[in-house]
């Protein structure tokens, strides 16, 4: 060959049950399993070309060549795609999102699915869906869920090799809705690779891993009975306690902002007084609110009308990923 | 006798390691130890005056009349002298804050530790500090330490008998300054009882608990050799794993407003820039900024800069609770 293409698509998810920290963090392979929601209409593009007229892999995002950081992140990730495919020949990655990344909308989740989609497609390659979710996880942990759609369980595996994620319900078993209350879009201080090499420096941190089975199955009841109080209470205490880790982490890691506390005490207030609404917040500033989709349009102009909002972003379940 | 009266006066005090959370609710035996250091120029004055012509207890607090739950509150300790004076006189408590009440600034410390020292006066009974200490404590748990001035040790104690505060270096030791940003004045939604009730709820209470004897160790050492950084990592460390257990406690306690987070920032960001100051947060939105007198005005200009402060309060280490 001298040139060999494949395109991907995938979005990014939102964890109802949190990841934080790693019992290995070479292979990603985590404290905790997680439960997530994959978010469509958000997406990530990434177009795979093997080329062997490169004379070494070459990354450009939104059209722009990115930090050599990044670069050298993705290159590790084609390494593992070829070593299984058995070939040798650079890349050129190119890659897009419609939606703002590092402000804590899970851009590395997309990223990371969709360049192993177009990664593995291009090289020929034809895995199944578990091998793609746990090759995904390598080169970003939550990335293993965005390979699937819908409502999305990531096991921590008794092994490294059993850490993968499987589908717990299509998308269309609850229509719920995402509404991304964005706070910033400033790129975010410590990225969440960094910070999950930090959770064990935090005293909470095996108190949060301990009880985590306890919050996957309630979560995990809840979604497929579409039970909303109950979900809404148990994602708003995973977020909490993997803030609280983060908090008293050394050093500390505090990614709130002074709005994302008021969407916090409107939501709760909010929710009090009858919407179907909870918050969750991954390793950014911004607030996921969740929401049934009946109160989806309340919600939204409630949202708009809080000052420390400076953008909204809307998701629906969407499909798993997929080469396009 | 037909009356008897004695006048007290007691400064609140700023945990710099928290109590939250009891092993006896009722007798307020804490879960983990804690220090503090007594903030002087903050001060509520209390006259007790035993009265056989009154029908019953009565309290006023600036003059007026508060909720009956605080009499009820007061009463019991008033009770609690009594048993031990044999008396069942009862008696007219005036009591006076120079600062406002609920918001956070541990009023319930300095009114309790004034009440007992004009209690106990007033009823003519002569107890060494240890008792009056643990006395105060069954009133307001941390009554125990505003006893004392400087920086103060309450020990959890093997038994509610040994749980009371003792001096660990008076208040000339070290000239640090509280610049306490005031957020709100609204009182508090819950207070501090009801809240360390709730401190078990969270999945996070026991690891915060087991890890309390490591950072007494750490706060005293830092106190004793005046170490500001060593003292400034464990105190925000301690105020974020308290807040942690709040967060994650059914319901969840969020005492922190926009303006909080918007202090644990820029304190993290001057510290960062060389001034010597740091946080600590109690049950309210307020920030404690504890800071080496020599950067201490140039905190408070800045604190005096930031929108969301809409008042500032400076306290020096204070002297014990004494009889005027």
């Amino acid at each position: 060959m001298t040139k060999r293409t494949a395109r991907a698509v995938a979005s990014p998810n939102i964890a109802l049950i949190k990841y934080w920290g790693n019992r290995d963090h070479n292979l990603r392979w985590p404290s905790n399993g997680s439960i997530s929601l994959t978010l469509g209409g958000l997406e990530t593009r990434t177009t795979v070309t093997f080329d062997e007229t490169l004379p070494s892999d070459r990354l450009t995002f939104d059209g722009l060549t990115p930090p050599n950081s990044a670069l050298l992140r993705v290159s590790e990730h084609l390494d593992r795609i070829r070593r299984i495919a058995g070939i040798h020949t650079p890349a050129h990655v190119e890659s897009q999102n419609n939606f703002p990344a590092g402000v804590g909308i899970a851009s590395s989740a997309s990223a990371f699915a969709a360049l192993t989609l177009a990664g593995t497609a291009a090289a020929d390659l034809s895995l199944n869906p578990k091998e793609l979710s746990r090759l995904a996880r390598l080169g970003s942990g939550s990335a293993c869920r965005s390979i699937f759609g819908g409502y999305v369980e990531w096991h921590a595996g008794e092994t490294d090799a059993d850490s993968y994620a499987e589908p717990l319900a299509p998308p269309e078993h609850w229509d719920l809705i995402d509404l991304i209350a964005v706070i910033s879009r400033e790129h975010k201080g410590v990225g969440s690779t960094q910070g999950h090499t930090l959770a064990d420096t935090s005293p909470l941190q095996s108190a949060r891993v301990a009880d985590a089975p306890r919050r996957l199955n309630i979560c995990r009841d809840a979604l497929l009975h579409r039970d909303f109080p109950t979900l809404a209470s148990i994602v708003e205490q995973d977020s909490n306690l993997m803030h609280a880790v983060m908090f008293t982490s050394t050093p500390a890691l505090i990614y709130w902002s002074p709005a994302t506390i008021e969407v916090i005490h409107a939501v709760t207030t909010w929710r009090a007084e009858g919407l179907d609404v909870c918050y969750t917040i991954d390793a950014g500033p911004n607030v996921h609110c969740l929401c049934r989709k009946q109160h989806a349009d309340q919600v939204e102009e409630r949202l708009g009308d809080l000052p420390g909002v400076i953008d909204l972003l809307r998701a629906h379940p969407g499909g798993p990923a997929s080469v396009i």
